[in-house]
């Protein structure tokens, strides 16, 4: 640390705000967070950006979806449309949308707005082989920190992290079981709607991959090149490019989490800049977050990724930056405290 | 209803968008709630305003609050000068803010952005009479249904409610156990922060009254007229004006889930426009929210009050408003569905 900052003052000043202490609640402790990632008493959030990696995964080709390949393509193009959940909530929290085709397995060169980034037309079939080489890992990991330091570079002080990727529910489970140490059945869920005769296809896959992978479960970086997707690797890039700028980093759901749980086990650092904007309907979810030691801030039953809860979640960040900036102290504004 | 608009279209609507059935959670029925409240598949929540309710409880003299009972004019000067926390999160939310003074025991003339309606300098002790007469309590509601003209004047859509006044949770107590059925032990919580030592006080106070007025449990509006406030009476009013305007109004906690208990029983119309902001800290809060059906937005454990928590999920219902009238069907953007 540079400045006089401290997380002391940070809890002080948010103690002596015009309120009975600890009412605003989870608030108050998302306010001190910011303050403690920025380093400042007065945190921002703005300007506000949400990320949006999106590729393919040849696991899909197993049946672990409830949706065809193809819509990883055809959702890249609704997003460059803006007709995407994640468009409209960006646009509904005064946020940038950056799409970034960091895997597709198909032709995106049309549109200009999307980052063409594309390591691989999507990962190899997890469950036969590994998804990706290492170069391929390390591509991927670099196309999610340019991500960060593009969005450094237009000043933004808050980015939300969302995925597309038709299968990746199951790279998520792996991950999860892997960095979790717990079992297939625990971690694979519907994701986008998988039935209930399609589960212990997915479910199989998830167990046959867990037994391969377990022995080298306490490497990180060779979990997320086995069973990892582009996307989420270009997602634990952008969080390991994180702390070097200050940045406050939203965490979608169960997808991003997952990449949450690879880049705090190789930086550490990584967990002061990370913000959980929900907890999903996913079944792994909700042990990643408790692995993480995350209170997430919405509870809405959302289920879809993309980002769409990251970017419901900004304006409750720029709540609590707002509270720490702007709200009168009991001295400023002459209130009298508690008996 | 005059137009062609039904629940069922709007449902559909919300199924052909570009995600899997389902997966938005809580947003995709706020959105068809609103479409709903507002006759339309085209809601929108914007200007949209939160309204403070501010007065004085006679009560407090009993001791039933950690603060003083000039806190009440104070805050409410606070919110005149904009330091207090709803003030930060109502900008935060790109809503104005009205101050509202229904009956404080203080003089707010100097501050020409409150609106001056006081009924009367606070309510009598409603440990020992009735907190109001008839004419009090019909011009206290007809405070809040003037609230509710200005701000449709002013073409909200969208209005979110809150209250200030020391000594209310108490009242809230009072009123959820009559409308309830419940105890004094399981409606009475710590309000702004009660010591363990103040608490007994309060659970007598609250029984006392709940052993008084039970035999008339039936009738809302003397259950009002005895254990209310001025401001609980003049949100009460509000709730009443709202199904005329095919307004929708953002329920803040605890104080303002018992006004809606009175309101609704007064006219199951008005449940329909109603969204809950969030699950309060406070004990009575669960009980109302669940004899209202309600599912709140937030669980981000806040007790303050003020219409805080209010203004901090109107981005939630702008967001799901904008889901329904901007995000693109599978035929629109050329999606496939599930398989």
């Amino acid at each position: 640390m540079t400045t006089a900052f401290s997380v002391e003052s940070a809890q002080l000043a948010i103690d002596n705000k015009t309120k009975p202490p600890g009412s605003l609640g989870q608030l108050e402790k998302v306010a001190v967070q910011l303050a403690q990632v920025q380093h400042t008493l007065q945190p921002v959030t703005d300007p506000a950006r949400v990320i949006v990696f999106g590729a393919d995964h040849g696991v899909a080709a197993e049946g672990v979806s409830a949706f065809p390949a193809e819509v990883t393509v055809q959702m890249m193009a609704n997003f460059a449309a803006g007709g995407a959940a994640v468009c409209v909530l960006s646009r509904n929290a005064n946020a940038s949308l950056e799409v970034v085709d960091a895997g597709v397995n198909g032709d995106l060169t049309e549109f200009a707005d999307i980052v063409h980034n594309k390591v691989r037309a999507g990962t190899r079939n997890l469950l036969v082989e590994a998804a990706m080489t290492e170069p391929e890992l390390d591509a991927a990991i670099e196309v999610g920190r340019r991500a960060i330091r593009r969005a450094v570079a237009a000043e933004c002080r808050c980015v939300g992290l969302g995925e597309m990727g038709i299968g990746n529910t199951t790279s998520a489970a792996i991950l999860t079981g892997l960095m979790c140490g717990v079992d297939a059945v625990s971690v694979t869920g519907r994701g986008t709607g998988l039935s209930s005769a399609q589960m212990p296809v997915k479910v199989r896959v998830v167990a046959q991959v867990l037994e391969r992978l377990s022995p080298g479960k306490n490497n990180a970086m060779e979990c997320l090149r086995q069973a990892g997707g582009l996307e989420i690797a270009a997602l634990v890039g952008a969080m390991l490019e994180a702390p070097a700028h200050k940045l406050a980093v939203i965490v979608d759901g169960f997808i991003v989490t997952s990449a949450a749980l690879i880049a705090c086990r190789l930086d550490p650092d990584v967990r002061a800049c990370l913000f959980f904007a929900h907890e999903s309907a996913e079944a792994g979810h909700q042990i990643a977050l408790q692995a993480l030691q995350a209170d997430p801030l919405l509870a809405l039953g959302m289920r879809l990724g993309e980002g769409s809860a990251a970017a419901l979640a900004i304006p409750l960040l720029r709540g609590a930056a707002a509270i720490m900036r702007n709200m009168a102290s009991f001295a400023d504004a002459g209130v009298s405290t508690a008996v």
